[in-house]
């Protein structure tokens, strides 16, 4: 029955991309995004959670200051959102938890699409797919350049299947558009709201990554590292270098010290480290001793453990690099993901379910991968509550990598993914 | 006489000085200042000379780049400034040298005035007087915070002054309104035109820098630091910190190591030395190993080889920072000034000249300062060639200091230092 | 027939142990060693090479200064060494290859022992075993701290083996008492003489390390490292701190720069990578600018293409942290050692060869080690020419660890090596 | 008179000179050196305080340790000291404090004559003169390389000139001999005892420092530094820097960060200051994570105030450093020195006093010095209560610096300071 399904509902995630693609949104301000997707699960009979209904809002990090906010909700005002649906929204709080019981005898799966976009200016050359077909990005500065457009597409995609099958289907079913996944923001706060307590099958994944052709999926990854991402402020006092040099205290020394010392925490022999210093500015003016410094930083580990290891050291080095300039020093955390380790027992389940899949052209076991992703939370959440999990990857072309200004990718992954997913659907009731 | 000049003059340097406040201009982009000044010389009989005339071009430090000269170039046609002027002013050759000889026996006199202006954004506060009286900047985030808009104005006063006593002075008369004082970059370029080269007696100065009351003067400054400022760039390689750490090379921490390392040049038996670096910004994104990194530095000595050796120590450790972390450092040295020894000998002289003045209350020897001045490239030229020079400072009381958004001063100081000048033009011809 | 043997040449095992403990000598200074080796192999009718014939002298690293190597070898005369045999060695040419051919056809085995000791003072407390004994080092501040001594006794088994049981030998055997094993001095030199080129089997091995139980022995080991010694001088001016500061060029300094930098070499993302300065001596008095420094560094890599990456930042590095602070920097490479990879191949037949044996209760698949071995110039070697080699290790309690000023092993792990090697050998030739 | 006296007392002092040449003694050791001063002061009739009646035990620094202590006091006593002048001493009491009282009106006096050796082994080339001449230091690594010897042979010399001149001589008289002055360790010890607290003129000086010809004196001196001498220890945890390189505190990093931030203490407008760390060790193997750490630093500042500033920085980057790496740190307060500003009311005095001396050829106003030295706490606290003070240079021809081990100079030059000083006597008798 998925081939057909799948075939049919082509052209509307095409639609969907495509839309999404023009009206690209940052972490915490999907508003638009969200109410489109809302009001399409709604109109399909799913039951729907919205903004504080769907996460827990004090466990989001990063989100943006209020003027960036309200301007975001304004515009999304002026997109259409209804005034109701603001109201849950408003103050960063989107994405949207869909539900189905089709109350009978079943596990209960859930799968996790992520809504976001990045601050990128979309490339306007006509080499550039978007650009030549006419759904470049209508934000200047905002690009969904990392395919979470296709992402969003998928799970409606998914949804849809859900409601045309719902009387074939056995179980629950748990949908969750998840905002602000860039920079490891949106996840916690939803995991937090206790969506991933009970959750027998976990699915997620993404789009690219590696480069594997078109129609090729791998059932698990490997290597997605714990990270914690970190904002420092170092607050010195002015002063004229030239006059009264022992009278300033140096913000920018407290941050070109701690620089030097984070890169030297020591190695684990637990595993892999990282640490990275991405963004520093500080100081006003030649002649003044700089009053203000701000890093941007990111620690890495193989496991949460050793992640938590490498946090700890940086947070002692940041602090003695304070105490080094006499500064002052505060750390705002706005991100944080932890590993993930997929079931391998999914990896037979998943290959035998996508073997009948016409789009589905070959099932890897594993990928291996690096980076990080907040999904890790919810992977985590799902294995503690004795549930299986499993992050996977859809092949595709990349003319250019991830976050790069002309990123793209073949639109035929969209459909590749949606019968994938509907295939592992039916093959996890078969399997009951 | 002077008294009832000054004070007949007084309204006239009142609204100069305010006409200038409006339209304050940054260093090598005072068109509209300088064909303003340059239109008031010549109607007082002043030879003018103006753009590549008033300086060596190629001596200039940190001209901005074209498309900002072009920018301000069309604003200050837009204000009025005619073709024929531009013409020799365009691409930053702005400022004006006039001089005047009285054809009698006597002795060369040189006075300078810098002219330029700040990217400091103007108080809007009531409490701020040229808010108050209606004639803050015009020029959003452009404002003279240095008070060189009373420094033309006092250079102005004391032309008029020339043609007006012509009859009664002798000798020979340079004024030159420098650009660009600011960072040092201005008065090399007009001191290599070889105006300083025959001056027998030179005065500069500057209003406030210490806080004395109104009408107190001091005939010279003690303690005016040779100085270098130059940027830095460094240029690594970016990489995914987390995917391919060791193929990134690291310009953050190559400016980072710089500098840790370069407060920490040795000091110097032989006298003071400084170093600063006042700004730093570095990388893009949090993850990304930094590819950039930027900073601005000043190096400062006692004396001009005391600063050389700060300078150079500083090269040495540039460089040896960017081979630290592979990466390649370019320098672009953005201004540069010498110390200032003052004539001891000109301070009874101006002391004396000064007794019969009704607006200078109280000469002092000499004024302790700190920073540093490129009228060193003036004075220092002059002495060289046996004429002796001073860098005088006028008393004013300061609510807030030099460079700050509030900056402000007693407009009586113009009519003081007006009275000074021409009291010291008087003495000096009475000296013959 | 071994447990026989194996019986039997114990008290002449512990012989050997306890008299080489008590003249414990350095590396490429194991004249008496050396000699007390080639003796007893020569007896039981090897053939020898011993001194420039075991080994290429100019391959060899870290040789003591000549005025060291005369003391040890007038004390090694004065121990009764033959001057002939003195003759090969003159010069810290240490060391003995020792070849049997049984003139049959099979297998060319080769096995390695090494037989250095380490500057460590050993303990004379009653709870120190050889000291108990009576067997404590009688060269004070030298000491068989990491169980050479009973690597050799180990050796001279197996030697007795061979020449006992020769005529029920097929094949090669070509036996190695290496010099110089600390620091990764030695292996290097005996490898480059050619003797690993035609070695079908390889096997070499450790007693203690890990603590497992007497009797149990692990076939393979894994993860040893490369790794490169190196010592670096720096050499600067001195100068008085307070008087003239800026005349010094600070040893000290560079050192220090190159510390903190050193540990931040980039992580590899190919495989663990480690760096250490464990010793770091500079400058002479507290008023002195410091005119030299010294430091001892060791880097590592899973594999030597990572070591080679991480040598090659650190050798940048030392040479940035000279030009830092205008400074000579010599770096002298005195250890290198590779990675190991043994033969997992060898593991069931290691395994089953030892089933039979009554000294040998567990043969383990393989031991997690970590550290270096210069043992790896020579499996590396062995398998680069289509030979199969392993770095075994053989149980014992240690009540302190290795290079301790107590450590101790329990005598019956040489019997259980002796009769596995010779369990090995006699498989090997069954395995025919 | 004198010129009589110091003609006749020459050959007394060439050989106390070159007696106590032959026994230099180290800082708070100078047993013999004390023994040989104080019988000769009571021969004399002098007054004597030694031991703990001459100095304030608890306010000495850098004491040695009392296995060197009892070491030298063993040798001192087979060198001849007496038991009971060895009890007032023993635990590094040394020095002498002799008093004169010639019971008339006049002032109060007080001379100062430091008394330790260096270590620094003598050099024994027969260009040296002391080796020539057969009185180079018989106690080998231990020196007169700073000219104490002779400092104590013109204290003795002076004390000579009181015994019999006293039916001529007004007022008190108070000699020091004070120990340990290298380091800055023993002045404020007898300063705390009280000695100088009614001293009306106070005389110390030095012979050589700067390259003036013999006969030369300097009244004055200008330039001695505050100063704080402080060693710093970090201790934090060993580990295998291979294996469990997370699991190391690395204590010679937390000495290599300190190094580089302690040289970047921001300079001081109020006037110079002076940073070094002179000796620096850390770690014991290669491959060990180092435990510990050592420095010997020395601050610097022109007033008492300055150098408190660069103290104050100092521990503060100390202990920062220690925080960075998580190591302890622990400081110890080796010396300290203050400024010294004499009294140049004391010029015109000198230069009149010595103008009548045979000896002295040219009195200087002031010498220009660097350095720091503890006399600096007797100068204040005898400025502090109202007393005049002075630190004078005596001329000499230095073949070789201040503490190098061919230091050297003309002994004519302890005669020239004698007769300055009975000059100086005399002077200040008539000065009543």
């Amino acid at each position: 029955m998925s081939d057909n399904f799948t075939r049919e509902i082509t052209p509307l995630l095409m639609e969907w991309r495509r839309t999404l693609h023009q009206k690209p949104e940052l972490g915490f301000m999907e508003y638009y995004t969200t109410y489109r997707i809302g009001k399409e699960l709604e109109k399909l009979g799913f039951t729907i959670h919205v903004g504080v209904d769907a996460l827990e809002s004090a466990s989001r990090m990063g989100v943006p200051d209020d003027l960036l906010l309200t301007e975001q909700e304004n515009k999304a005002l002026g997109w259409g959102v209804e005034e109701t649906w603001m109201e849950k929204m408003r103050g960063g709080n989107t994405g949207v938890v869909a539900t189905w019981d089709t109350e009978k005898k079943g596990e209960h799966l859930g799968l996790r699409f992520d809504i976001d976009a990045l601050p990128i200016k979309e490339s306007d050359t006509n080499d550039h797919f978007p650009s030549k077909q006419g759904f470049r990005s209508q934000e200047e500065g905002v690009m969904h350049a990392c395919g979470h457009d296709g992402h969003t597409a998928i799970g409606l995609g998914v949804a849809h299947f859900i409601a045309q099958y719902k009387d074939t289907l056995t179980g629950r079913y748990t949908l969750i558009f998840q905002p602000a996944e860039e920079g490891g923001r949106g996840a916690k706060a939803i995991t937090d709201k206790g969506w991933l307590n009970d959750i027998d099958q976990f699915y997620t994944g993404h789009i690219g990554i590696n480069p594997y052709p078109v129609g090729t999926i791998a059932a698990t990854t490997r290597g997605f590292l714990a990270s914690t991402k970190l904002n420092v402020h170092f607050k010195g006092v002015a002063s004229h270098a030239g006059m009264k040099p022992e009278e300033g205290k140096n913000a920018l020394l407290a941050a070109a010290t701690a620089a030097t010392q984070l890169y030297a925490i020591p190695r684990h022999s637990g595993g892999p480290t990282r640490i990275n210093v991405g963004k520093m500015t500080a100081g006003s003016g030649r002649n003044i001793i700089p009053e203000t410094s701000y890093m941007e930083i990111e620690t890495r580990g193989e496991t949460k453990e050793i992640n938590r290891y490498v946090l700890q050291e940086a947070k002692r080095i940041l602090h003695a690099s304070a105490a080094m300039h006499d500064v002052e020093v505060t750390m705002e955390f706005v991100g944080e993901t932890e590993e993930i380790e997929c079931d391998d027992s999914l990896v037979p389940f998943i290959t035998q379910a996508c073997e009948i899949s016409t789009y589905v052209t070959e099932v890897l076991p594993y990928a291996k991968v690096s980076g990080s992703e907040d999904a890790s939370f919810m992977t985590n959440k799902v294995q503690k509550n004795g549930g299986r999990a499993t992050y996977m990857l859809f092949g595709t072309e990349l003319p250019y990598g991830h976050h790069h200004p002309s990123f793209d990718y073949q639109e035929a992954v969209i459909s590749i993914a949606v019968d994938a997913y509907i295939h592992i659907l039916k093959g996890g009731m078969s399997h009951e």
